[in-house]
């Protein structure tokens, strides 16, 4: 990967960090348009995952949407206030990570972590799943297509960010603007009207195969429970808003919660008095749409929008993964790599991974959303929960005034989303969720062995005490050489430069050339012993190597600085250097001796 | 490639020189072993593409074999005879591409290079297509699946070299007599019996398509021409044989040009006799064995024999192409990389290489051998113009007693094979001929590019010209260092024995943690100056790589020291050294300094 960089110059996309031109900071507003996509978007299907849940048990069933809607929006309520709270105690960001590390222990941040990584990678599947759908209800002929649509989104969003998006919470106005005038739109129009004012897509049979049991409904809430995810964005971001940081950002968690809210009752509303259930080939959404607006082109703009939004949505994975991989790296927990975030091909790296996870398990369940949304609210729920607990302990060990009552809320969030994440994991495990419960504690384990690793590293290399000073060596330069030419010249310059004692070596197969080599030395005579080294074998680089050894053992400080030609033109590089570069690698591996490369450049 | 070396001792094949261990050199009993298989076995392709080529102007048509067949012989004779004085003229061996070289100008060894590589890739195809063709023959249940066979067997071949082989001539000596013992006893055999013993394979109808014409004949013969190929390989191989070298290698020569006449000519005498035509699902020779033996033992052991003999052929191009890249690459015809035959990543390339060209020609054509022969018979053929043609050449310029009757004997042979040539590219051009027309000058293009890049580069370093002295200059080493440890320790140390003056940098985007390495550095003071380098963007190269290049422009002689941390075991690798591997990429890309690579091993 690092070859990738050569030339260009690297402007990769780093967040903005407190103090850094306040201006580019997100105002309220600003914040709200550029984290709020992901928890907006969800209404296009958590409401319809109630639907689904509750129609096993005949469309009469149906009629409990609104009921659990609103326990999930008195868990929003709640979910809100406490996020809240988090945002004014963990001003620097870092989500449900942040929080374990800090209040819940080793353990519980390795769970959050884990459980962050897997929502990054199923925020992209779902919100593509969702989008195809959306797009889909909106041109019937794509149907079938979802998996290829997924894809191809998938691509774009991979091109555009291997190639580096500056996002700008400016450009993610309008769409976000545009999918809340929609569904409010829906919700004013639908509501204003006494009965819907077109039907879309093609009726179902509809068989009844359980009673409406407490488990039905428990499922129901569980998957509605993924109308929630993205709310943990804006608590995840304090740091990118202008001061007053935590009084904007507060501000912005409750505009989302207002919103989302007022959404996911109004859409309540609407399936309750419609008795709406699930039809062929469109969303629930999409027949909300069709039930406001006809299907004129206000339908079909709004299955665009919600379409592009969840796009939007999926692109803020890309954004945040890397962030969550650079604060593990800097926790031992990934490799160090992964704090590189700010170079350009690390990043692609990053970027790479995520897009193969993500399109392999779009093509896993072939694009189903409502089989993906079990695996994705689990792990947000993990997150919810732990943010919460250890809000619970914070309170607890901090005892500031009304912490009581702060505790109480917290509590209360963190009891619900566990009961949802216990919900989810115990009715869909077969169905998906042991996916998660196999991936989650693999992960744990490997982030707990990279930090075992790098601890007992710091212990070998003594990090924390003072080393004893650096010795004072003799050095030794030994520089191969194939011809005498001006790379020779260049060569033994540096060498001079950084050597106490320069040697030049050459290997040479053949006795009539060594011999020209030999004289051509002495008629240039540049100061230097020129060592001619036998090859039985004819290899280049054994040669070099045994004699390298040899001259390492006797406590000097040995280096081999090996000229490279450089081509100014990159098609001409497998022309060159390939000598060098197979020395410099064996040399490396073999022995330990310091190994220079000189460029020398050509105009060729 | 080259980071598959590591640790493993490189243990290259590499073919034996003039004076190195007398023993190990070949006899020429030995050496019809090793060289003669790539001969011998193309009498399982060549009297069968005559009869195809006959078969068109009817069965009776078929009778021409004998005649084609004796001509074919004559031509044989006249190239054995040809290629003894090859051997004798250019005793160091090396082919068509040395004679080329030497008489004929750049141009032709151009040519003879271009086809000489086409030829090792159509070796290696048509031996494993007329090797599962073979197979077949024996096990009528592969019917079908001969491409299956022809790839499973190239896989086989491709591991096998990918690993590297000691070809041993005893090891040879075993199939190449059962072979010999086989085909002679096929021809015995079964001109002692009045009429076959068995027939096999389907009757396959045979419609009289055109005129038993001169263009008949001469396709016949043009075809039949591919049972010569392979003659060439004791010549180019005159240096692995015991001295007297060229008296042994002359030997063995007229030792295969014998064997090979009396097979093509018993063969065909039994084709004439038995008035036999192609039939389904069996080979010609298949035919002639069980006309021999009947159906028993013998005919399954004959076919298998004949299969791993045409296996074994296919693996001498393994051999042999190397040898020819790193001629061409010695020549600055091909890039000096496979001038390193001797290193093991590099060998690896040019078998992966040759695997997969190999196995596309196969999969393009379905593994039917009469498709390839074509444009394996006129490679071969350009080559033996071109070696008779050089010969002629040298012949006059010479003028040695006798000259006259050896220009002769090398003239005919030249025109006869010129005459092959063209009636093959004539009458199988749309057949797949062009092919060749158009990869052989496009190689010879490349070849030609290359050389002419080369020349350019040695101008620009001034190659046989004396340069300057070299310069004597102050040396600044540069160390980036990440914290005070045993490894700022090493690295401080290298970096004083080399450096004039030495300097440590530290890139920090936390004032914190830069406050406490300054207080740790001033606490262990190693006599060295350490500079923070301040970075906006988080990165860490860029602020490196900005440095470097202000304390590179005052005309000191600057290196920049990455100290590298080499864990024991491998997969830990990826866990370390990232940084410094992105900071050389970029340094070696960006600036002209000195880039110095320390390994620091750990016990982990």
């Amino acid at each position: 990967m690092a070859f990738g960089l050569a030339r260009r110059q690297l402007r990769p996309r780093v967040p903005l960090r407190p103090g850094e031109g306040e201006r580019d900071h997100l105002t309220s507003l600003e914040g709200l348009a550029a984290l709020s996509l992901d928890a907006l978007s969800s209404v296009a299907y958590g409401p319809e995952a109630i639907v689904l849940a509750l129609v096993v048990a005949g469309s009469s069933a149906v009629s409990a949407t609104l009921p659990i809607t609103l326990v999930i929006t008195a868990l929003l309520a709640v979910l809100v206030v406490s996020y809240g709270q988090v945002i004014a105690v963990h001003p620097d960001g870092g989500g449900a990570y942040a929080v374990a590390k800090k209040d819940l222990g080793r353990r519980a941040s390795l769970l959050a972590a884990a459980s962050l990584v897997v929502d990054y990678v199923l925020t992209v599947a779902v919100s593509l799943a969702a989008g195809a759908d959306a797009l889909v209800s909106a041109f019937p002929k794509l149907a079938g297509d979802n998996l290829a649509v997924c894809l191809l989104g998938l691509a774009v969003l991979t091109l555009v960010n291997l190639r580096g998006v500056t996002e700008s919470a400016r450009l993610l106005m309008l769409p976000t603007l545009l999918f809340i005038v929609s569904i409010v739109g829906v919700i004013v129009v639908g509501l204003a009207r006494p009965h819907p004012a077109a039907m879309v897509g093609t009726p179902e049979p509809l068989h009844a195969t359980e009673a409406l049991s407490v488990l039905v409904l428990l499922k129901a809430f569980s998957s509605g429970c993924s109308a929630l995810t993205g709310v943990e964005a804006i608590a995840n971001a304090v740091p990118t808003f202008r001061s007053p940081r935590v009084k904007r950002a507060q501000h912005t968690e409750l505009m989302l919660g207002g919103l989302l809210g007022v959404m996911l009752i109004g859409l309540a509303v609407m399936i309750h008095r419609d008795s709406v259930v699930p039809r062929g080939g469109v969303t629930v959404l999409a027949q909300l749409t069709a039930g406001a607006f006809g299907t004129g082109w206000a339908y079909y703009a709004t299955n665009v929008v919600v379409t592009v939004v969840l796009g939007l949505a999926a692109n803020t994975s890309f954004g945040g993964l890397p962030v969550l991989m650079s604060l593990l790296a800097r926790d031992n927990r990934l490799p160090h790599l992964f704090g590189l975030r700010a170079e350009r091909p690390v990043y692609r790296w990053g970027v790479g991974v995520l897009a193969v996870t993500a399109g392999l398990l779009l093509i896993a369940v072939d694009a189903d959303t409502h089989r993906l949304i079990p695996l994705f609210a689990i792990g947000v729920f993990i997150g919810f929960t732990l943010s919460q607990g250890g809000l619970v302990r914070h309170w607890r060990r901090e005892r500031p005034p009304g912490w009581r009552r702060r505790a109480m809320i917290n509590g209360t969030g963190a009891v619900l989303t566990t009961i949802a994440a216990c919900v989810l994991l115990g009715t869909k495990f077969l169905a998906g969720a042991w996916i998660v419960v196999v991936t989650v504690p693999l992960m744990m384990l490997l982030f707990s062995r990279i930090e075992r690793y790098y601890t007992a590293v710091g212990a070998e290399l003594e990090l924390g005490r003072i080393p004893g000073p650096p010795a004072r060596m003799h050095s030794l330069v030994i520089v191969p050489l194939g011809q005498v030419s001006k790379v020779a010249q260049h060569a033994l310059t540096a060498a001079l430069a950084m050597g106490d004692e320069v040697v030049a070596v050459v290997v040479h197969h053949d006795p009539a050339k060594s011999r020209a080599l030999i004289d051509a030395w002495d008629r240039w005579d540049p100061g230097v012993r020129l060592q001619v080294l036998d090859s039985p074998h004819r290899s280049l680089v054994q040669p070099v190597v045994d004699y390298v050894r040899v001259a390492a053992a006797d406590g000097r400080q040995v280096a081999v600085l090996i000229p490279e030609i450089e081509p100014r033109s990159r098609r001409y590089k497998i022309l060159q250097n390939q000598r060098g570069i197979l020395l410099a690698t064996v040399l490396r591996a073999r022995t330990d001796v310091v190994v220079c490369m000189l460029p020398h450049r050509l105009d060729l």
